[in-house]
């Protein structure tokens, strides 16, 4: 029973090309008219893999595949299909292609496992329409407010639950979505790294076994906006000064910290922003992700200690918010071994990997026992029009989720 | 012969009411209503001072005051009435109302001096409207170009010559602005200064030896924007840790200089500017100010060859622009004497220092002996609605200008 590479190949194609961008990258926002023509493939080939469809009350669509004995809690295997403004074709949807694949394998085989099975195709994962993101997820661990239907909203001014209505979903069922507890064995994903690690060291298969921890900062740094030629060097309070000190040791900490640390200073805005005046204000943020959350800690204390001491010998004021603060997820040890085995089995080359992205298994998590792969991307590039993950390689990954599925839903009959 | 304060406070507040943006600081462009009506009150102070009252094509109000010999190059008072957006209400008006007052001086008091003297209201030295700024002295030396009329354009898209047109000049006739060699004796600008520095000493005037040379520049720096959870610090091209390098660099460089020089990264901007994002590319400006040009030197130098190493060891290019570059000028020796001296008749305390800022005297120096004079700005504060100089102090700087004038423009009967 081998996964066909022409199948996946042409998922993947038939699935890029529901695109609001065609030729600027894949922009698939949930609950758009590129959503539903995507869905509608999606459904189709579930239909013909035999399985049993429907959309939950998020929007994600679900296939069912009973068990031998459908009182068993279900191995749900997918991802998500939207995508973020001018992305790639394989963010998300190489872990719905996969679901199908292997769907597919087990209707064309007769395969009959002990726990029923569920494929499922995600929403909103990315928040690139209504900012929050994992909303297919968060709907299936209960997550999802009725507020945050009602006050987040697109570029149009269109709440989430506006779009759902039109789109004709009913917000007000949200939590129908959820799943009881003790429902799901186990949920597995395949992902893109979307990082340069797996193909640097020439791996077919990321085995992640722990999904970083991830807390994101504002800092904001109000100095004085004065004539950049009439004040003297020794009379400033330039807010963009001691901010590139702060940038400076947000890097440095992270590389000290080691395990895998990592900190990014993404944005940063000046004002007034004007070549002859002296920064007067300055926003940014802080990216800390780390398998170990101490880490996180030091990084963060260091910062504040270096803000502390700055401010107060350059006559600034400053303050630092904390907007998103997740643990680090760790993936049971048994799921581990499984993969290593079935690697091993299929001659497959791999690493033990942290991610250091957050994907809807993190979320799902919460519930059930969650699994996260990763094939190797290209240059380590992602949501952007170059991503690329050679097909051989996502075959190989979806083999890999295929043969250990069987193995943790159980081969009743085949 | 005393100046009189409650004519400069009118003078003041007058002008301020001709304001596009009341109760938020003073915003008077170049040839707007605005510019109509505050060039109609100065129109009329100087007419009822006596003075021959024109328009020059730039559009610069001239009142001039006959000589007794008018054959004799003229002594040239007065600086800009247009304003930043939401400025203040003494930057370029200060100079201005300094020319009013000693035209009806002078007119009072029935002074007859030996050379012609002309009192200038200049437009658009801020370059607030149309960008390029210094507009009314540059037509006097014969820098403004046809193409810069039919390129440079406001908001609205409105070239200048548009602007000019509509408001009743012709910018086919710019050249006729400027004023032929050996016309002028001197010219006189009394300024606020801007900065901090008068105030923080306790001083009445400043009396600039040096207005500093200016260079701008752009720097843009290249690295990737790789997702900030899933690329290893290792394994990043991160823009704006390199820059952050630079601007604590240009800070450091700036101090070391010494000589007042001052050295800004005044804008910065980060793309793609994301939480999550590795910053892919960041631009920014680098505003440098000596009295010395080889303090420039040193600091681009120092800036260049961080650039370089950084770029080297990080992955990254960069790109180095210089966008002004302005000479320093020098006010002749014998100008700054008579200052002085008449600084002590008066009994005012003076500081002898550089403009930090280019004014229209850096731009009349190219054509006769400028000299720049500063009052106190309260907390150095300009550029904003905050801007204030305490009349008692402005009334000081009048008193002097005026008395060196006499000096200078030689009085033949009083």
């Amino acid at each position: 029973m081998k996964t066909r590479l022409d199948r996946i190949k042409k998922d993947i194609e038939k699935l890029a090309e529901y695109n609001a961008t065609p030729g600027q990258g894949l922009t698939r926002f949930s609950f758009s008219e590129e959503d539903r023509r995507a869905r509608e493939y999606i459904k189709e080939q579930m239909i013909l893999a035999g399985l049993e469809v429907y959309e939950d009350a998020a929007g994600t669509v679900v296939g069912r595949r009973n068990g031998r004995d459908n009182n068993l809690p279900s191995v749900m295997v997918g991802s998500h299909f939207d995508s973020v403004r001018n992305g790639g074709n394989f963010d998300g949807p190489a872990g719905v292609v996969t679901a199908l694949e292997i769907a597919r394998l087990l209707h064309e085989n007769n395969i009959e496992t002990e726990h029923p099975i569920e494929f499922v195709a995600l929403v909103e994962e990315e928040g690139g329409r209504f900012g929050a993101g994992l909303f297919g997820s968060r709907a299936m661990v209960g997550r999802v407010s009725e507020q945050e239907l009602n006050s987040n909203r697109d570029e149009n001014g269109i709440t989430t639950g506006e779009a759902m209505l039109k789109f004709g979903l009913d917000p007000c069922t949200i939590q129908k979505a959820k799943r009881p507890p003790g429902s799901l064995k186990a949920f597995f994903e395949l992902h893109i790294e979307q990082g340069p690690v797996l193909e640097a060291e020439r791996k077919d298969i990321g085995i992640v076994n722990t999904i970083v921890g991830i807390r994101h900062y504002e800092v904001e740094i109000t100095g004085r906006p004065d004539h950049a030629g009439t004040t003297p060097m020794n009379m400033r309070a330039d807010a963009l000064v001691l901010s590139s000190k702060v940038v400076m040791a947000v890097n440095k900490l992270a590389k000290e910290a080691g395990e895998g640390t990592v900190a990014t200073v993404g944005s940063l805005r000046v004002s007034p922003g004007a070549t002859n005046i002296v920064p007067g204000k300055v926003v940014f943020t802080i990216d800390i992700r780390s398998r170990n959350e101490e880490n996180i800690e030091t990084i963060i204390d260091g910062v504040k200690t270096l803000l502390t001491e700055g401010c107060k010998e350059e006559g600034l004021s400053h303050s630092v918010n904390c907007k998103i603060a997740v643990s680090p997820v760790h993936v049971p040890g048994y799921i581990i071994d499984i993969l290593k085995k079935k690697c091993r089995e299929l001659g497959l080359s791999y690493k033990e990997m942290i991610s250091g992205a957050g994907h809807d298994a993190m979320v799902m998590a919460e519930i059930t026992d969650a699994c996260l792969v990763f094939v190797p991307s290209r240059g380590g590039r992602s949501h952007c029009p170059e991503e690329w993950t050679d097909y051989e390689q996502l075959q190989k990954g979806v083999q890999l989720i295929f043969k250990t599925i069987l193995d943790v839903a159980g081969v009743a009959k085949q």
